[in-house]
């Protein structure tokens, strides 16, 4: 359970996730938002990750860690999506699943969760209390306890969206991903390294939990004592070491964006692009409604999830 | 302009359609409602059209159209989503665009068209009108006018939905498919009866619009004279002849529903399966909602698009 930095997965791993995960998790569309473009005056591209059958990326790592499983039962610790995509991808390969939330976790992916059969149990606010529930139960039940981020066969199947891009669409200045706990930008940054060496990939994150920026400037994992966001899928305490390791050798830089800014993005994101992604996926058109400069021309967002609260999305609805 | 029962296109058309449009269209999840399956007691699969790049399946048989003409610029009559898919089409294929739109479209449908770069014109309230300024605007600059429903290309586009639903799950007693003009549910028909004679196919269309009923019973095209819907897709006076004859041949019945029963279905697919369906869309969950028991245990609905009204998605989900 101590990864070491050899076990980071390369081109080759993702390209073998993205066969193993075929059929299970979509090649989602990557499509130009003329309205977004017109808006902040980059040609802008959204990577629709909130159409996978889940409405969230997460299926491309869980889905891929667990079919590659001995273990008849799987644990997880989750804010929601990597809930989700356990229960889902448990469902599927016929395991079974327990998945532990948080007291806050959005009651629409607490459903969804239970919907998909498997077994919710309630520990704490913060991630590293539920992450020792969800350890302490794998121990005692034998299940695999399924990291969210800090995991190869995690990262390697969420580098496939990176891959996608990568084959969808050419010229891309600069690809802009949503950071929780880094497996995204840790797998899509290294697939777009691999082939697309000159696009740049940056993260965002909410300045309640800038993990990845301060990381980065201290050359090490950072542990941030409380962190909030509207954003819930970006509020991990910290990165892993493998994320941190991914991201300190692939990724560009960061954005760091106040909560005025995500919910700015995710009302501009509904509204005007008409696509219903939740805070955390719309984080990253947050600093294209900014001036910034820094970006380039091309610009593809990763729309990373679209299981938002109904009542926040009534909120943002008014006018 | 005349098809012929000739033109009809078989497996063979549809899977030529299906490479054509591979990159461009989504291979759309298919995947089970656990929330609609105990609602209904069916075993509910959703066929997840609203997760197109344009959230609506009308980019299938658009794209596979407009790819095959040598005509530079191109000509639609639309309520609104066939506009969107041939406004995207024409831009992918870099084609000079004119839509026909009713004074009645849906605003946000009639935005995406512009933002994609057509020129709108407004005509109307009912197809026959705006079908007669399309060919007329055709006439006059030489382009192809793209019909919505009634061509052999767009059916044989329409069908790669069905193709993809025989190879994604099997053991499916019956299909529910949406009717406007009946270009989605003669393909998809067509596709599923080559593929899987045994599944039954059944149109859904509203009791203001009952084209389909109204053809199978009379054995030939019937006009509805002021047809209405809050399912705005939903509401061409009549089939085309080659929809009707690809229906009178491959479709087991239809579901007449009710304003009431759409947008109770269209409620409950928001709020209980948490896809963002318009009521076109939704209209194939209204006959689970009520009893009914023809249709088997094992039931994929079409959700054709996902395109409402920001207005609609305000009331629907207030409580």
């Amino acid at each position: 359970m101590n990864p070491t930095n050899e076990n980071l997965p390369g081109l080759k791993e993702i390209e073998a996730a993205s066969k193993r995960i075929s059929g299970v998790a979509s090649r989602t569309p990557l499509v130009e938002s003329p309205a977004l473009s017109r808006l902040t005056g980059h040609e802008v591209y959204l990577k629709l990750e909130c159409f996978q059958p889940i409405k969230v990326f997460k299926i491309r790592g869980a889905y891929n860690k667990i079919s590659l499983l001995s273990q008849s039962g799987v644990v997880a610790a989750s804010s929601g999506n990597h809930g989700i995509a356990v229960a889902y991808s448990s469902r599927l390969l016929s395991k079974k699943c327990t998945v532990v939330v948080p007291e806050t976790a959005v009651r629409e992916k607490v459903d969804t969760i239970a919907e998909y059969g498997a077994e919710v149990v309630t520990a704490g606010r913060y991630s590293i209390e539920r992450e020792a529930k969800a350890r302490k139960i794998a121990e005692a039940t034998g299940a695999a306890f399924v990291h969210p981020f800090n995991d190869p066969d995690v990262i390697a199947g969420q580098g496939t969206c990176g891959l996608e891009i990568a084959h969808q669409l050419s010229d891309i200045d600069a690809v802009l991903v949503p950071v929780g706990g880094g497996g995204l930008i840790s797998g899509v940054s290294t697939a777009l390294k691999a082939i697309r060496p000159e696009t740049r990939v940056y993260g965002v994150e909410p300045q309640g939990a800038p993990k990845l920026a301060e990381a980065l400037k201290a050359k090490k994992v950072v542990t941030i004592p409380s962190p909030a966001s509207i954003a819930d899928g970006l509020i991990p305490s910290a990165l892993g070491g493998l994320t941190y390791e991914a991201c300190s050798r692939n990724v560009d830089g960061t954005f760091t964006v106040s909560e005025e800014d995500i919910i700015r993005a995710t009302r501009t994101m509904i509204k005007e692009a008409r696509i219903f992604a939740e805070p955390s996926g719309a984080a990253p058109l947050a600093p294209l409604l900014s001036p910034s400069g820094v970006i380039g021309r091309r610009v593809v967002l990763v729309v990373s999830g679209g299981n938002l609260s109904h009542e926040l999305l009534a909120k943002l609805l008014s006018p």
